[in-house]
């Protein structure tokens, strides 16, 4: 079957590749580590010249051999790649922003060889905590014709975890929560990691008792104490050192959740919480399905494919592709 | 003026030795960097042996001049120097903790020269999330004389701040945050590092507008949301990359007093707030003082000298002191 497109998930530590087909069917992904704070350093020849540029490198490698074998194929790119450190940077769209809108300012860089790269823009939200999103509003997009009629709350969890309310095709408003990378500094740098052992599996106890922690009287206190627990736990024997990451992660999952169960029901004026359409990495969402579980937000789906979809439709209504093959 | 006992408060970063005269008189003090974590590993000479022990050849540093002056002062030590990483392990005196009554459970281990160490133990309360200290009951009897009548609460800002209810003498309850330490390895490892830029001069503005923002509505949404704003707040050329750090320090200090008071009135039953006394590095004590008058914590005080104070009052209780160098 002949590809269509080219469309890159690039952000800051990953590069995913997809090479889609008419209607924006997937005949082939790859996953690269070339995010955009982690380049290639080269050098290396691309066509004909020796190239230390890293974006250059790193785009040969995800699609070289695609384009070498048709090279008139055109290529999207969301993510990191659009910030100020990216390749090109693509100016923030404001809220409330129509995601479909999204195609008609994408930015362009030339790659070496001579293919344009059309870069999505991010969305930004001037409040006062001000919030940013760069290829988060791509998955709304692929998400969106899955989404019920009803009020619903998009999750992207991740390094930074995204909480987006949308209206009528437009993202009306976001919350970031660093969780994942405070999780991940917590467990690389502080003195909780000493006495973590980390096994290939899943603690799927020790998580909902670090989830059942953050729900309690005593978890009112916060994240910056409970997370203290992770070692004393450990001290008085109650915690074993191959719970304790799990535990941690329950524990600072189970203080978003709660914190943005709190801030939902004062937006929405309602005891009652929002529908949930969760959008991202299978093990990551499953550990936020159980902790939403727990926190009262009872009604939880996954919207599958919404990166490459995202990506599909901005190109199409970018006018990249050949008419017949956006049916 | 003859000394009277060599006290050491070793940390997990730091040691400090005091040559301590008769009353408590502090002759001479000195600050090394060699803590638990940073032991020097030699080889080198001492007692007429070559010693690779990083206690022994830190202990030697720290005051080994002093005891070949004086071959016969006592030594006391308190801190993370008796935990199960330290020279040797003081087990923990459980809460409700006489602290008075702490100089009669002290750990001796024999130095190569031939000098015991008198190790103070610990305080661990047993609650469904326990909480230990180290060194802080020596810095909490010393301040006990500088206490007022009423209730008050005893704030032990650093890495991991504690703190504690005392009444009659006891440490009843205490609460600990990693305040300090998330503060390091956010700044150290996290995305919120890139684009700091650390001065030498303390920018108490942005330290207070991240107090306020903590205090504020937007500050419901718990820490793991708003510390984004430290990154947020630079994209949209609302924080200086100079001002980012102190900023960064204040929401996360507004955060913890924040929790701090719900918990405190909570446990009180009151809407007013108790004496603070803060004993600690005097830099971090101002900044936990602003933070504790904007967060309505009105009567706060310091406590001086109370590490080797407590060591002092230890000593005395253990007998270690010649009778007349007591009083």
């Amino acid at each position: 079957m002949q590809a269509q497109l080219i469309a890159l998930d690039w952000g800051t530590t990953s590069l995913r590749a997809y090479k889609l087909a008419a209607g924006g069917e997937v005949l082939e992904q790859r996953s690269l580590s070339t995010g955009i704070m982690q380049l290639p350093s080269g050098p290396r020849t691309l066509a004909g010249r020796v190239c230390v540029d890293g974006f250059e490198l790193a785009f040969d490698e995800a699609c070289g051999d695609w384009l070498d074998a048709q090279p008139g194929l055109p290529v999207i790119a969301c993510g990191m790649v659009g910030s100020a450190q990216g390749w090109r940077e693509a100016p923030y769209c404001d809220t409330p922003a129509n995601v479909a809108n999204l195609g008609h300012s994408l930015q362009t860089v030339r790659s070496l060889r001579g293919v344009d790269v059309h870069i999505v823009p991010g969305v930004i939200q001037r409040s006062r905590l001000p919030n940013v999103m760069r290829g988060e509003e791509t998955q709304v997009l692929g998400a969106l014709h899955s989404l019920p009629d009803e009020a619903v709350l998009i999750g992207l969890p991740g390094s930074h975890s995204k909480w987006v309310e949308v209206a009528d095709g437009c993202i009306e408003h976001f919350d970031t929560f660093m969780t994942g990378e405070i999780f991940a500094v917590l467990s690389d740098h502080s003195i909780l990691g000493r006495t973590q052992q980390r096994g290939a599996t899943f603690d799927g106890l020790a998580f909902d008792r670090g989830v059942q922690v953050a729900l309690s009287v005593d978890g009112q206190i916060g994240p910056l104490s409970t997370v203290f627990s992770a070692r004393s736990l450990g001290l008085t024997g109650e915690l074993m050192a191959s719970a304790q990451a799990d535990y941690l992660s329950g524990l600072l999952i189970g203080h978003e959740l709660t914190a943005l169960a709190t801030v939902q029901r004062r937006r929405r004026d309602s005891i009652h919480l929002p529908a949930v359409v969760l959008i991202g990495n299978s093990q990551l969402c499953a550990r936020y399905q159980r902790a939403l579980d727990a926190c009262g937000f009872a009604r939880v789906t996954l919207a599958e494919q919404a990166t490459e979809r995202g990506l599909w439709q901005l190109a199409v209504a970018a006018g990249l592709l050949d008419s017949t093959a956006s049916r």
